[in-house]
């Protein structure tokens, strides 16, 4: 963590102190002198209504206004008002603030000046301890030696700072500290927050340095001397190890607390709000489906199996037959929001098994792109959402990972199959099978991208063979199915269709694909009591924050991820 | 279902077709024939564009304004407006609307009249088919003979009625049919809607009329004669078979047709919606926790397991862990709303095996009463919430169900559990090992009605026995912990407390219930690294809609409910 822009504050503690002048021009030394009266008259802390404990076996220091306090049992309620580090601002100049935040890091300067940056959520602030008749050498080394990532109760004057704090993303106010108490004391920490902060573009950086270094040394002609050198620059080059993710992961507890990721699951939460408030708006109705079922929902392969007191049960690997019986139940238009899970033990980007399903079903009058039209309103009503309400949590997850901004458009371009594969052919890559291979995906997303200018777009009309067994026909050409999906950034994050309505054709459709009509008996009987016809999607929540934010891996944006090789934490 | 309220436009067709003279006096009459006169100028229907079909096989008859149209595979978006039967009203009046419904009940009167009484959601109206230059004999005949359930495409003339319609909830309006066309055949039904939707009131008072007779059976003086017209009485009493709860849920499709369910699913969709808008507005995150978990949870009772590629898993018994951990990563306040799975085998009115839990947990700077208060403030909002927003669902709920309103002050009262003792113990029930049973709840609930008028209370500083391993302690009483309970008509519906944030107290805690540390130790090292004082709570979905509406079966709450003996539909 860089800790420049706390030098005006160091200046500050310099000049007071009478230690080496600092170089500045006399009228900003002038300003300091006042803050340090300014700070000399603050009052000594004494609302002591949480007294700190001293105990027997450890030697931490403790005064009035410092140490650590007891655990709280909620042996009272004061009822003081604590301020949200992200809510400090200059206009809070002179007052007085309670915090409850985390150190982040704890670095004394000389001995009469410690900076602790205090960190809450996505933001961090700087806390200044300057000796003083209240801010005692006991409570400096108190200070200095609180370990990172534990919680404090911080009491302190809100001071402008004179240069802005570049460590901090509070750079226009700093904390004048007057009591500081541990309210929950960290071990000393396995990985180190910095370390699973930092921006994957430095990581870039270090590697092409390195590559430009190793190039270098490829030449056969150098001398042992300036190949020495250059091995030299080489590990200087290569500083930072990078945290792999399964280190990241067995430790996602302390991996969560870095912004970028705090912001990630706020954004993920957005995304829930944002689905939720369009469909309410268009009266949908949220269900929930049950999870354990009888049979193995829509398709045998990859289920999950599981002891169901005298017999067995599945877990379900989507709504589907759930929310069409919803339909079937008049409830016109439904959506879900709830875990999915599949059993394919495959270890990709994209996968995991178990995700957040979105899910909607709706009932049309008379043609399915009525369904198709609200689904891409909606994924594009989130995206604006996003862009519009969220800018600060996107901003936070640029700065570690960088991205693309995501582009789209109201409504979003729109290609049947057979357009795609004709723009892939176009390219020279060959469409198998009806089918376009997850590799040829991502390609139609470039092409789309620069012809369209969009990460956003929808494929229509798949070929019937690639669909499942309840999808509805294309009227006019039976080879092809009333069947979507949409795809962000190449990717597909919803699959959906028409489904079949009728339950002769249901049942028929299930025999030719091989399925045992016993089995999913009560499914097919929801149909045959009169049923709307309708259409439906399930979009992946991890995918659509993944791929929003342009992150190459599933794993970051699901809290605590589940794949074939991983069930903790 | 009454058919009342039929008469008017019955009259008007008596009268229109020169059959038996209304009795009413002569002015109304006149009226009724100014209505057949604007109904004969009703245009001949012939947008034709979906083409009914003729199958071959079937005796259906068709016309140009009737028949039944083709399975619906989105062959045409011509992009008609329809109508809700919900927005039907006066102010349409001589309008041509165009309804998508179902075919609730089709009757002929005599045959030159057919009443359709038409349903979409919660809402009916009645659609009349008059013989006339377009309403042909074999269009009548089509209507009188369509199945129930079927959903049919009709296009009609809005038309005020002189008398309400009490079989319908549209009573100021019905339909003049122009077309009528089946989009969806139902077959004949295993269950008639009326029978799931007849009110309990109806049972009662029959099974009332019915004990009043036998009570008269009981006279040995009677004679035969008067014996026997008393053995018809009861058989006359006793006219509506009720349908069983597991026939409904047999058959949950159709059950969910049913006006009260489809409020009960608007309900609970509402009291989602309600919770997160609540919570959202308070800064809380939506998350989501893996539901396949490595170790048995938080108690090792009553757990599913699963077979997880070479080994196994379990299903989460609660999100508690997981929102422990977020809070331990900084999240703050979270929530979430999933799927919760409890292997008890017990068959009662109030378990399921799954069901969805509305989840919280909170850091607090002070007191776990923090966390209370909002618990509180959020049930209050939601059952005011329900109130003010959905009253039409809660009294379609209560026309089958009848209910008390739910009652509830803001705040709630709030008792300790040793005051809640002292009430039972004063009405000489017996507390046993500091722990209420469930019966005396129901008495508890019953005493706070009568002294606070509420229906909704909250129960603190239950017993520490009596709560889990990682519950924290009452500060000054070591026998108490810093846990409640909300309750609802005397059941409780969320269970919660402060919880140890202190990594060494919880493994000793975990320690002394005899749990093995080994399997949840990523859960206790969350704590080693700082951790907020926290305290959460989990609410049951189910419950609450279910105590919300004094409805006595949480399965009929649940949408395809899951206990020990039942896994389908």
């Amino acid at each position: 963590m860089s800790e420049t822009g706390q030098q005006n504050a160091a200046a500050a503690a310099a000049a007071a102190a009478g230690e080496e002048k600092s170089k500045k021009a006399l009228n900003r030394e002038l300003k300091k002198q006042q803050k340090e009266e300014k700070k000399k008259a603050f009052k000594q802390p004494g609302d002591g209504q949480q007294k700190p404990q001293q105990p027997k076996e450890e030697i931490v220091t403790s005064g009035e206004n410092f140490g650590k306090l007891t655990l709280n049992q909620s042996q009272e309620r004061p009822g003081r008002t604590f301020t949200r580090v992200a809510d400090l601002n200059p206009s809070l100049e002179g007052q007085e603030v309670l915090l409850f935040a985390r150190v982040h890091v704890s670095r004394a300067q000389g001995n009469k000046l410690v900076f602790i940056s205090l960190r809450d959520a996505l933001s961090t602030v700087q806390a200044v301890l300057l000796m003083s008749d209240f801010i005692t050498k006991s409570m400096l080394k108190f200070a200095a030696g609180i370990t990172k990532e534990s919680i404090v109760e911080v009491k302190g004057k809100v001071v402008k700072t004179t240069a802005p704090i570049e460590s901090c993303t509070q750079k226009d106010v700093e904390i004048a500290v007057l009591s500081l108490f541990i309210v929950s004391e960290a071990l000393h920490l396995p990985l180190q927050i910095e370390d699973l902060a930092r921006p994957t573009e430095v990581f870039e950086r270090q590697r092409q340095d390195v590559a430009a270094i190793e190039q270098k040394l490829q030449d056969l002609s150098l001398s042992e001397e300036v190949k020495k050198g250059l091995e030299e620059d080489k590990s200087k080059a290569n500083k930072f190890a990078e945290v792999l993710q399964d280190t990241r992961l067995n430790n996602r507890v302390l991996d969560l607390r870095v912004p970028a990721n705090q912001a990630i699951f706020k954004l993920q939460s957005a995304v829930g709000m944002l689905f939720r408030e369009y469909l309410l708006n268009k009266n949908f109705i949220e269900i929930h489906s049950p999870k354990m079922i009888s049979s193995a929902s829509e398709s045998g392969a990859s289920v999950f199996k599981l002891g169901y007191f005298d017999t067995h049960a599945y877990l379900a690997q989507s709504p589907q037959f759930y929310k069409q019986m919803a339909i079937c139940a008049d409830m016109e238009r439904v959506f879900e929001i709830g875990p999915v899970f599949r059993a394919e033990n495959s270890l990709t980007h994209r996968h995991l098994t178990e995700f957040v399903g979105l899910d909607i079903e709706m009932a049309f009058r008379e043609h399915y792109h009525e369904v198709l039209d609200e689904l891409d309103n909606l994924m594009t009503s989130i995206f604006e959402g996003l862009e519009k309400r969220f800018a600060k949590e996107i901003e936070s997850v640029k700065a570690q990972y960088g991205f693309e901004p995501f582009k789209y458009t109201r409504p979003s371009p729109r290609f049947t199959f057979d357009q795609a594969a004709a723009m892939l052919k176009a390219i020279g890559e060959e469409v198998v099978d009806n089918d376009i291979s997850t590799a040829q995906e991502k390609k139609l997303g470039k092409i789309i991208k620069e012809s369209h200018g969009v990460d956003f777009y929808i494929i229509d009309k798949f070929y019937a063979t690639a669909r499942p067994f309840y999808t509805m026909r294309d009227p006019a050409n039976p080879l092809l199915a009333n069947a979507y999906d949409l795809f962000m950034r190449g990717e597909e994050i919803c699959s959906g269709a028409q489904r079949i309505h009728d339950a002769k054709m249901l049942e028929e459709n299930a025999i030719s694909h091989g399925i045992n009509v016993a089995s999913i008996q009560d499914y097919i009987d929801a149909f045959k009591y009169g049923a709307s016809p309708h259409a439906g999607g399930g979009v992946g929540l991890e995918r659509v924050v993944m791929l929003y934010l342009g992150i190459g891996n599933i794993r970051k944006t699901s809290m605590f991820p589940r794949d074939p090789k991983r069930l903790t934490p």
